[in-house]
């Protein structure tokens, strides 16, 4: 079966084409700057060869229209024509409380989605923009969406409860929902894989180091807590944004700097995180080479980074009453050996063990980083939402 | 030498006179209502006897003029004139960066707390009217300040630290600072002083759990990490404070509901926490209460409560790289057994084991719960700021 894989984004699409036979990517692609000036689109065949196509792209269904012509075309195509695309998965943001797991977009399913703008109104129209223009462009093809919160529809309420009004619970759906859930639960179901374990007897910790990050006690195989909250801003320090902060420090900038609730909102999601500690850079390897030039604030801005995963990892462990397994992915899991070993640190009375060669030379492959006394394992594990995207659609579609 | 330690809010004054030879609590009393109608004055001398005493009590200086009148006097009166006062200790709340210990009190100091009513604008002011009140009925007496926040001044910055744009941190002290640092401070040397412990060598976790709550690591007596932040909203879950959530939490429901910062403030600090939660009250004898009768939100509030606990217990493991004993004190510490039995057993892994029964039989002594084999000692110990404002007021006014 070959699906199309989308995530949609306000100004990008990005897109693959999966083979689920041969489990193979037949081509990925980004168009960026969509409805901008300057729009363009990027495509790397399974040979890694890039390719830049420029060109006016007013709206996703013409970013989505050219993103097909590319891929059925004599030059670059990896299909003969469009029917062979048999389905269509889609990464949707916001699942709320409604989408407990993937499930085939219908028109009741559509509304439901809408539903949710208010809940994640950068994402959630985006992905829907995806959605309607394959209604226009594929309107025979079934579509799927897979949904970011998903995997955490198993936290306990306990978990997932903050200690405000209940009121505003049932009023506005406010709770804790977690992001990044098709790759939580991909990594740890990988690892149980590879290390041939029966995750449902198993307490992992999975570190989706990246841009954005979060971190999730998987116990079982479900999701019991999970960093990010209703919102992406809770929880680790991240490129640009704060994670953990004090509420009264936020009402406290608003009143002394007489800002409001959106001048808030840019100033934790876009401006704060280790670009604002830092001062330099959102990019984990920026604030390393400033590290090494010397650079304080840097060094506070990683310090802070590495403090909270592990403050994290503590918790979880304690969440779950112990911990068999943590797992790194994401950008900076997969490739900042140096952050590996400095959370790895903060465990020895877990006794967690780093093979520290190992550790420093393993970039983005399924390794096991722990020694084999550890008596918790470490591993490295690429993630692949794409993978989980297309498996959840061809499962879907093959029961229809 | 006689002591009096007093703890000025901004419509209370709580008294104690000490005398640090006998570490006797001469007398003990609360001023209510200080310029509100019906204000009247308890005291409770050191048989436990209560009296009640009404009347027109406008400021904080007549307030302060009737205790002086009362502890005087022939009926009631524990020393024969005011001469016999030769220290007055005072809490104050908040002394930002500045003050790293206790302090006489000068003018100058007097500016430097002035200066900090920004940061803690419910408390400070209030405990300086305490102070000008003695600055006019008792000029000659020697005054110390012992602030809430002094003994978390130990933390490192990256404990500290918010990931929020770093120029706010110098522009307006942005950091976390940390409260009832006088209770975590005294029951941690206590606990090393019964269990014959150098505390230089020790990794502690303190839990204060009253009203308000807060649970701090301390490593070789210093405190690394606490959970009250700039402000006391930060961290457990308390009788009506939120602790910690989502900041795109607050600015959502700002948005939704059209509220501004002030009534924000109001909303995750008056009417949240256990309250928020559960509906029917803030406190915990409630909420106990509830669960038995079945109730749902009351069991929720509850299991949210002790989760939270857990989490920073835990968290704060990973902090020190390890712990050697857990510290269950304030009102529900203190008393509420069925809180640290589900804290505790959290931590098999690290092989806390709770004597059962000596647990639930123990309320408000010094008393080692965990069994001689726990790996990780559990103990509850009743606080005693009194005891530490007393005595840092008599080192300093010894040292004059």
């Amino acid at each position: 079966m070959n699906i199309l894989v989308l995530n949609c984004g306000s100004s990008s699409i990005k897109f693959q084409l999966f083979n689920t036979e041969t489990r193979e990517v037949k081509i990925t692609g980004l168009v960026e700057k969509v409805g901008l000036a300057g729009a363009f689109l990027t495509i790397k065949d399974n040979n890694g060869k890039k390719v830049v196509f420029d060109g006016e792209i007013n709206d996703h269904t013409q970013g989505i229209e050219y993103v097909l012509g590319i891929i059925t075309s004599k030059k670059h195509g990896v299909i003969a024509d469009m029917n062979e695309i048999d389905a269509v998965g889609h990464r949707v943001t916001h699942g709320g409380e409604h989408f407990k797991k993937s499930t085939l977009i219908t028109d009741s399913v559509r509304e439901d989605i809408k539903k949710l703008f208010d809940l994640a109104p950068l994402h959630n129209p985006a992905n829907m923009m995806g959605i309607s223009a394959i209604d226009t462009l594929l309107p025979e093809v079934p579509q799927v969406a897979v949904f970011d919160t998903a995997f955490h529809q198993t936290m306990p309420a306990k978990a997932y409860m903050y200690a405000i009004p209940y009121q505003l619970y049932k009023k506005y759906g406010i709770r804790r929902y977690g992001f990044h859930g098709t790759s939580h639960q991909y990594v740890a179901e990988r690892a149980c894989e590879v290390l041939g374990w029966d995750i449902t007897t198993k307490k992992i910790i999975t570190c989706h180091l990246g841009g954005g990050a979060s971190v999730t006690a998987i116990e079982n195989g479900k999701s019991v807590d999970t960093s990010m909250g209703m919102t992406p801003t809770e929880g680790m320090i991240m490129g640009t944004r704060a994670g953990d902060v004090d509420l009264g420090v936020l009402t406290y900038i608003m009143i002394q700097e007489g800002i409001d609730a959106n001048a808030a909102n840019s100033l934790i999601n876009k401006r704060s995180g280790m670009l604002g500690v830092s001062g330099i850079s959102s990019d984990m390897r920026d604030i390393l080479e400033g590290m090494k030039n010397g650079n304080e604030r840097a060094q506070l801005a990683y310090d802070m980074y590495c403090q909270r995963i592990a403050k994290y990892v503590g918790s979880y462990t304690a969440v779950m009453k112990g911990v068999d397994l943590i797992l790194f992915t994401g950008g900076i899991g997969e490739n900042a050996f140096y952050v590996r070993k400095d959370v790895s640190d903060h465990f020895p009375y877990l006794g967690v063990e780093l093979n520290d060669e190992l550790n420093a030379t393993t970039f983005g492959t399924e390794t096991e980083i722990s020694t084999p006394d550890s008596k918790v394992k470490v591993m490295v594990l690429p993630t692949n939402e794409e993978f989980m995207i297309a498996r959840d659609t061809e499962e879907i579609v093959n029961a229809l």
